[in-house]
């Protein structure tokens, strides 16, 4: 038996391209993207739309910023009912880099925000609604987040906005199922009329459970990208995710095709999945981001596998 | 808070020796030996003891017999509270291959097997406990237990013997949350005099969240392998284990000195740890034998990397 509203989210080149500046070629990205359409996934995040003045264009690829015009190219000649989606950072992006709706192929504008800056977070989607766009709030670091902040801040999103849903996302990989229960519980305490969302990141190989036990407490946005790819140890892996869900109008095909065909090379130059440094990072609740420099050391680099001097590090032992 | 109860089982060069016969160095087993011995691990598992009658000690590894001799040469020196342990599959080892206790370092003898061999199992663990062990009674393949066969073993295992542990072990990797749940509670119920453990396969990236769950429902003898290491995608991670478990008596870090030294070089040979063929054998419920066959081929085989092909032959599209 299946949930009709359950809505599933790719966000592979998205929060993959945070380990690689969004540096995807024009084919790959557009072959992930015709997979997750054929797969019947729900809606298909490309990149995010953040500020030129922020973000250096000869640094970064053009996934980054998401122009329409590349949309354009990149939706043409595939018809789908995936909906379109890009991302803008509360604290990074600029609400005039939004046309109106009727100038693009973007469906929906999610926003990523820190608890702390969620009256920008709540600017920002407001301009993306009034626009005409379906709009989310993602609440990133969330294992971070102090419940008296956390509780003002879904109180405003409830209030003041007109988004679809609101995301917890577990930017650190740190949380257990019992943090889940608790965090879309509290959500759904505030938000009557909004759907919950989750994203979370495997850095304890827990993105994928803790998709399912959102699931069932009754979460139904759900972020996931195609064999995990994404930032640090990567997310909840898509393909386990459309596997678990039993609606009918999924098939998982696509998704096994593009991985051998597009995925897995990647897996040379972006080092993603499991590893000790970011299983590390998870376990003690901390950011990815020296996990992340670690793991971009040569491979024979010694300092790459010692992982005690990594941990003591850490966790303050040599502090 | 931690749970006394608890006990945490190694079974790294067991289920790992799955995947090259049995074949580690010896170097290679005493590090990880000393290793989890160091992180304060209650028992750990070298080998099975199986009879040579029918495994050919030409083409399998000594630790797939664990001789005495071997064991002694093993355990030599390192002063240590961790129980050893080693496996008989009901259906493929001897009786007599077991010295009495007195003469071994074994503590503890696992007897493997499926719920129609549950009255082989019950008489190799009978053998154990007479001769002076500890004895536990793993049952496989649990995702393919019918519920009236699994109630009359499981009650027969109450009744007839003296172990002190019996298991659900998902060899398929196909289990669920929901289904961690139904099984522990059943096992307990029959079960009154003794634990309930727990082994779990990573196909779909849930051993180690399943065996959370087993936790959070009492089970409480739980294994892991070292980064992994096992059948297929392999099994529950210790380090995530131990880093999950709050009881001050283990130490993480010398599993974190082993893995950079001895377990990460053996990926070069060995392909556990989640790929597509792995994950597909689990989501179906299926014997994993098929995906490891695709995943010894060659790298640059387009076989293996073929994997809808390998999804429509497993799912009986084709047939």
């Amino acid at each position: 038996m299946f949930r009709p509203r359950i809505k599933v989210i790719d966000c592979t080149i998205r929060d993959g391209g945070l380990m690689n500046n969004s540096h995807f070629t024009f084919e790959t990205v557009r072959a992930i993207y015709a997979a997750v359409c054929a797969a019947g996934v729900d809606i298909v995040e490309i990149g995010y739309r953040n500020s030129k003045r922020m973000f250096s264009p000869k640094k970064y690829g053009i996934w980054r910023f998401c122009d329409d015009e590349v949309l354009k190219r990149l939706t043409d000649g595939i018809e789908t009912k995936t909906k379109l989606a890009i991302m803008q950072d509360a604290h990074k992006a600029d609400a005039e880099d939004l046309l109106p709706k009727s100038g693009s192929v973007v469906d929906l504008v999610r926003i990523a925000t820190y608890v702390k800056d969620i009256d920008k977070a709540i600017r920002l989607a407001n301009n993306a609604t009034e626009k005409g766009y379906e709009a989310t709030i993602n609440i990133m670091a969330i294992s971070h987040a102090l419940d008296r902040e956390l509780d003002e801040a879904l109180q405003q999103v409830e209030e003041e906005t007109k988004i679809i849903a609101c995301y917890l996302v577990d930017s650190f990989g740190a949380l257990y199922s019992e943090d889940v229960d608790y965090l879309v519980h509290k959500f759904q305490r505030y938000l009557k009329t909004k759907e919950v969302g989750v994203h979370f990141h495997n850095q304890q190989q827990l993105a994928y459970a803790n998709t399912i036990e959102a699931v069932i407490r009754n979460a139904n946005y759900l972020d996931g990208t195609v064999y995990g790819l994404g930032r640090a140890a990567g997310n909840c892996p898509l393909e386990l995710l459309i596997g678990f869900l039993k609606n009918p109008k999924f098939d998982i095909r696509p998704l096994f095709a593009v991985i051998g065909k597009e995925i897995i090379p990647l897996q040379k130059t972006i080092p993603w999945g499991y590893n000790i440094p970011y299983m590390i990072a998870g376990m003690l609740n901390l950011h990815p981001e020296a996990a992340m420099e670690l793991m971009n050391l040569p491979e024979d680099d010694p300092k790459r596998s010692d992982f005690v001097k990594f941990y003591e590090k850490m966790s303050g032992v040599d502090a």
